[in-house]
């Protein structure tokens, strides 16, 4: 296995804790057209491949996900987004699976983004790295697995932006790929999503702090622009069923009663909470190179139906989840999605489960879908 | 009648065109005991009151509504908000109803508010304008009402904002209203309907040229902020079903191929239409003020239920109207305030429509809520 080979301290920079670093050998080519000279993946690794990588499981994270799936988070000292899904006797279980998660192209430990420098300029890059696609960061993910000698996987599995790169992923490759699963998300970006993302990267773009991408040689950065993007992109994330029992209307700090000091509500601070968290481990550019990104899925292309895009899928076995109280990627379009697969003749296990979190769900241990996810992952240890 | 008595020019500043100013005669305390030495309010009439004024109607407008609910407005040169509720033949007619449409209390288009000058001080209120509620700003309609004479209303009616004013009106003067109608509102602010609220008084408390609320004495204006707020707030008053049909996935200006300058798409450059719009018309701390004053409503308060709180509806007619598609003020919330008002007493008529364009199907024609809406006022007609 190539596993170790590829490993740290070939870069000029320190790989983040615990990742490997794997780098192109060529420059590599986006989508658009533009080209990187120089591209470079930080990855985390857990279990043993067997001798054809046959157990591996590909793990993609979601918009301001990374690779530490697993394991304490070297920036904020939590656990990893998925601890509760992989570790032994989980359903990802590293005593029998070679589970790879890797931060996406544009992403902010360690693989190639924004805050990269640029081997032509010799500058950071900010705000001129080129636009990328989900499918562009699956094709890098591709090469590295190359590189590993991994040239099977059985199962590629993500939620939301990480679901939209399972199910590229079986487009683009499925010939090396057993199963795909994908959480709480569907086809396409559909104008809601689009809008809420438009409205996150305004909220960046309009802090002076932003100076128009080149915050970080001017030794600033847009940290109320990114904390009110993650505020707003957290709250489509949620239910307002839960966050209503969980907060209601109750006032935290009731400040000064003119307008101009408004009360914090408990809600409003809870968001805010969350946005700054944000702002100690990410990137704004990065921000909205991934929404970016996102906003552009689209399975099927505007030449083709859905089910004709999805003809890879024949025959592959694919596991789709949707969430009741999921109002950013709702019940109908997984809906769409499964029909699509099915009539392209995927084996399709589908589930739709009425967890109280909203999008987040897949985020957060529930029965409701880990228990049907985990019985897909077993079958397919068994095929 | 006093209508003519009260009207223009005995204030400094020249009334909005069309409207007539009340001036209160007395300092005027709120319900936080904070006190408004002088007090205005703005307003149009249209039809003339019977005798007693039992012809009246009280039409209350939304947020960002005011009192040109007929008739072009002064700024914009568009037709009235409600132009297509509001006319000869229409369901509220000027010739047999005596309607009447204040500028709520911190508004912007005639009456007292954050951009008036403090008679104490000197200097215009700015953010040290006092908070107020939406029963402060019923009350004092109220008062304007009684300097007009008018005793007596047929109907209390608004949608959203304007149906919160409605509903207070039927608690604080049960004996002076035969009716209300609240259009695509509930009994009570909700988590997410105040979340989104205070991610707008972000977006503009964070725009550097709020400058504390002093902008207008510093002669800039929080444009973008506003913007960004109205886009937020526009993108809540909408459905995704509806904006997927009209805008989808589509891309206006695809702008550079630099993550710098994102593509503008359609769905995003409505919004921004919408935001732009507010900002020559609107008032930030205007913004501030009336969006805290709506996420304090609550019709129970925190010491008694919410049927006990609507006693005073015992016997009246009430109409009420949800959205298929309004997810800002969704079907349950609706229901909740209907079983407590038929409890105490109410004579509910409950109307719930399939109208496309979510919360803001108020603001439109639809036969699905006006034709039950129209017969409802007749029947007043004829009580």
């Amino acid at each position: 296995m190539a596993v170790m080979a590829e490993t740290p301290e070939t870069g000029k920079n320190a790989p983040p804790p615990g990742s490997h670093v794997w780098r192109a050998r060529a420059p590599f080519r986006l989508e658009s057209g533009a080209v990187l000279p120089a591209l470079a993946l930080a990855y985390r690794t857990w279990g043993e491949p067997t001798r054809n990588g046959e157990n591996t499981v590909l793990v993609f994270h979601a918009l301001t996900g990374d690779q530490y799936a697993w394991g304490s988070h070297p920036l904020t000292g939590e656990r990893g987004w998925w601890d509760f899904v992989i570790g032994p006797g989980r359903i990802l279980d590293p005593e029998r699976d070679f589970i790879v998660c890797i931060n996406c192209l544009g992403g902010v430990m360690g693989s190639t983004g924004p805050s990269s420098v640029d081997p032509v300029s010799g500058r950071v890059y900010g705000p001129d790295f080129p636009q990328v696609t989900i499918r562009d960061m699956v094709r890098a993910q591709l090469m590295l697995l190359d590189d590993l000698g991994i040239t099977r996987l059985r199962l590629a599995v993500g939620g939301s932006m990480g679901g939209m790169a399972a199910l590229t992923l079986l487009q683009e490759a499925r010939e090396r790929v057993a199963a795909v699963a994908a959480l709480a998300v569907g086809a396409r970006h559909h104008a809601q999503q689009i809008a809420l993302h438009a409205l996150q990267r305004r909220a960046i773009t309009q802090d002076p702090a932003w100076r128009a991408g080149r915050y970080r040689e001017q030794g600033v950065a847009p940290e109320a622009g990114l904390a009110l993007a993650r505020m707003i992109a957290h709250l489509s994330y949620r239910a307002p069923g839960e966050l209503q029992q969980r907060f209601g209307a109750r006032i935290r700090k009731e400040n000064a009663s003119r307008i101009g000091e408004p009360p914090l509500y408990e809600v409003e601070s809870y968001l805010a909470h969350h946005g700054h968290k944000l702002v100690r481990r990410f990137d704004a550019n990065s921000y909205l190179l991934i929404t970016q990104a996102m906003d552009r899925y689209d399975l099927a292309g505007p030449d083709q139906s859905l089910a004709a895009a999805l003809t890879p899928a024949a025959g592959k076995r694919v596991f789709l989840a949707s969430f009741e109280t999921d109002w950013l990627y709702p019940k109908a379009e997984i809906d769409e999605l499964e029909t699509a697969l099915r009539e392209a003749g995927a084996v399709v296990t589908r589930i739709h489960a009425d967890t109280p979190q909203g999008h987040d769900s897949f985020l957060l241990p529930h029965a409701a879908w880990m228990e049907p996810f985990a019985a897909f992952v077993t079958a397919l240890r068994q095929a």
